[in-house]
């Protein structure tokens, strides 16, 4: 390992700083004269924005403050690599630019769109006979990458959601009148974090009382009889609802009601599910309702991660240098596990092409069969992510996070 | 002191327990016989919905507990009084009720309409002679009521909005794009909260970079012109924006766009500011635009709750105890701020009729010249408010907070 070069891609996560740590701890190890940083992902290496971390990353307080900081110390962007048969121009201007910063080893931290950088970067490098290796690291809140047992980001986001719905019950429980409130919880089309609310659960706390995902069907006329029969038991009613649901045919909820915005990479984005369902339930019960939506805060809140989330973010960005120095490319490293009780994983790696664009939802069979909550099976594969509490630096009552100003791009 | 009596009344905050942890530790301490608790405040004296909390919290262990839990263990109600003269049979009620459980003394944790409760309540004691202390213990996230420096919740609340507005900071600045975040802050009229977002400015981030208090008067053009001119010197702005803030004719923003809900004491339900201004610079700029609302999490996020509001909360519940010893009545406990740096005050008591129904807004010399902003004294002010974390107890990744059981009433 001569020079390394690292990005991260995609939306954020409180985990991916971890493991950019984790890179940067162990290519400090290995001596490696550069450990260069792209800003905004593989943009940063066409604009020539790039940081060399071996400068700025000094000691084990400085890599431990970054490990514990939210959302993308590098920066982000959603560029989707066009395929090596149609521009390869742009091929040649980033492998030109690895020949002149000398790089060996390229890391990206990402989701399913990074991995496919990272797929079509080590095709295009067999193809010209690179010796780079390109490693791909996960993260996502949406736990929806193929080949994982899961990803770094998503125990940390599950127990802000589960923690925060456990709030969310005690608020809603004190007044003594019919209600319904309505939680709208991150995931296009895995359910994977509004099951995790499911772990909000205690011996005297049964929120969410109900919970919508959208590897099964939505039907309006199901929702409404499912919270008829519940107020038969209780009166303050808590819902747990992706903001991906569709109808039997296909449609998102909320594919109707607003312009069909898109990203980068074709996906529609979605808002606003808790209001269209928040109507829905006030024409029909006549009772307080009310619809919250956790926003950013399910993936930027480095204030409630999961210390389990960020060790391991932090352990996978080490074992992807491991993996490199070892020779390995065309790979993303993921977690097998061995056991739920003791929770055991070991760090494996698995051809990215396996991987890139490969969506993994929830398996049916973990799905309770009035597709209104979970099984146990899924409680127990979650549970064990969201264990321990990150210790923060707090200055002036607030975090202490790293700072970013490098990413306020003035010239914009 | 033979029997106390307590209830919660208005909305949540996670501080609202601690004071009543304050008044059950000192009221243990004095050996008082039974110490009542109502469910869902004066409703609950009326429905005969009352718990021995003597029998209940045996422990200091227990205590601590209820001191560290978020909303309301007795429950709450929106419930106003009658004055006497037009409703006396409820008085007699409630009055016969206190006579059959021998109390001596009364205590109400609330906001402003909680004191105009206590208020009532003593002057019809007065009337009809009756021995028993009322006093009035403050809690409000809004920071609102009259005569205190400040109140017990809003420490919490501040904290938990800075926090959060720090990590949506670090998720803003991913992108390398112009984009807009509005923050939508809990506020009707008045602004603290929505001021305490600038508690998350650090050394080298500047949000929020626009703060609008329903203090002053809101311009749309203004505010257009404040975004316009920012974005000459940087790509991501955040604004802080109270759900109140209001046109210079008094109409609030979000009046005209909705029907006009009204809680029991009459004020108009407000939401959707942060989605009106959403639209609002939607069409006037072509950029990435977001709307968060805080929502609930604000009032009930003790997972970032304030050391100092905890332990001061729990102190002022103590305190209003030994001034009913002492044979105070109609009163509310205040706080007194004796200095900022340090951070010193005092617990004192004052008439209750000079509260209750007051309303204390952000004095105007602590908003800056161009109404979008504050100035160094208000942040002065709240810095030491939001100072040290609570140390909470987790179980299964959650935190283990105390059994509410009581409060689901299948009954209704």
């Amino acid at each position: 390992m001569k020079n390394c070069i690292i990005g991260q891609s995609g939306g954020p996560t409180v985990a991916i700083n971890a493991s950019l740590a984790g890179v940067l701890s162990k290519c400090k190890e290995y001596n490696c004269a550069h450990i260069y940083g792209m800003i905004n992902g593989i943009k940063g290496l066409l604009d020539n924005t790039i940081l060399d971390l071996n400068n700025i990353f000094k000691n084990e307080e400085d890599i431990d403050r970054l490990k514990k900081s939210p959302a993308m110390y590098l920066g982000s962007c959603r560029y989707k690599l066009p395929t090596p048969n149609t521009d390869s121009g742009i091929y040649n201007a980033i492998f030109d630019k690895f020949k002149e910063l000398e790089i060996t080893d390229f890391f990206y931290i990402g989701g399913n769109d990074s991995m496919d950088t990272v797929d079509k970067l080590s095709k295009y490098a067999n193809k010209i006979g690179s010796k780079i290796h390109f490693i791909g690291i996960p993260k996502t809140i949406d736990n929806d990458l193929a080949a994982t047992d899961h990803t770094p980001g998503f125990g940390s986001a599950a127990k802000y959601v589960a923690g925060s719905m456990l709030e969310i019950a005690f608020d809603s429980s004190i007044y003594k009148l019919k209600s319904i409130t309505i939680v709208e919880i991150m995931g296009r089309n895995a359910g994977w974090l509004t099951a995790a609310s499911a772990l909000a659960k205690t011996n005297f706390s049964s929120a969410p009382d109900l919970i919508y995902l959208p590897e099964v069907p939505f039907d309006k006329n199901k929702f409404l009889n499912d919270i008829q029969k519940l107020f038969k038991k209780k009166h303050s009613i808590i819902i747990a609802v992706s903001e991906g649901i569709k109808t039997k045919d296909g449609h998102y909820l909320d594919q109707d009601c607003k312009s069909t915005n898109k990203d980068a990479f074709g996906h529609i984005i979605h808002s606003g599910t808790g209001k269209i369902l928040e109507q829905l339930v006030m024409q029909k019960f006549n009772c307080k309702v009310r619809s919250i939506e956790l926003n950013v805060l399910q993936r930027c809140a480095m204030h409630m991660a999961s210390k389990t989330d960020i060790e391991e973010a932090f352990e996978i960005g080490q074992q992807a240098v491991i993996s490199a120095k070892n020779g390995e490319s065309a790979i993303m490293m993921i977690f097998k596990r061995i056991s739920n009780k003791p929770y055991l994983t070991e760090i494996q790696s698995e051809n990215i092409e396996n991987i890139a664009n490969a969506e993994r939802g929830i398996p049916i069979d973990w799905i309770n069969e009035d597709h209104n909550g979970i099984k146990k099976e899924l409680y127990n594969y979650m549970l064990p992510l969201i264990q321990g509490e990150v210790e923060l630096k707090y200055k002036n009552g607030i975090p202490s996070y790293i700072n970013i100003s490098h990413l306020n791009h003035s010239e914009i």
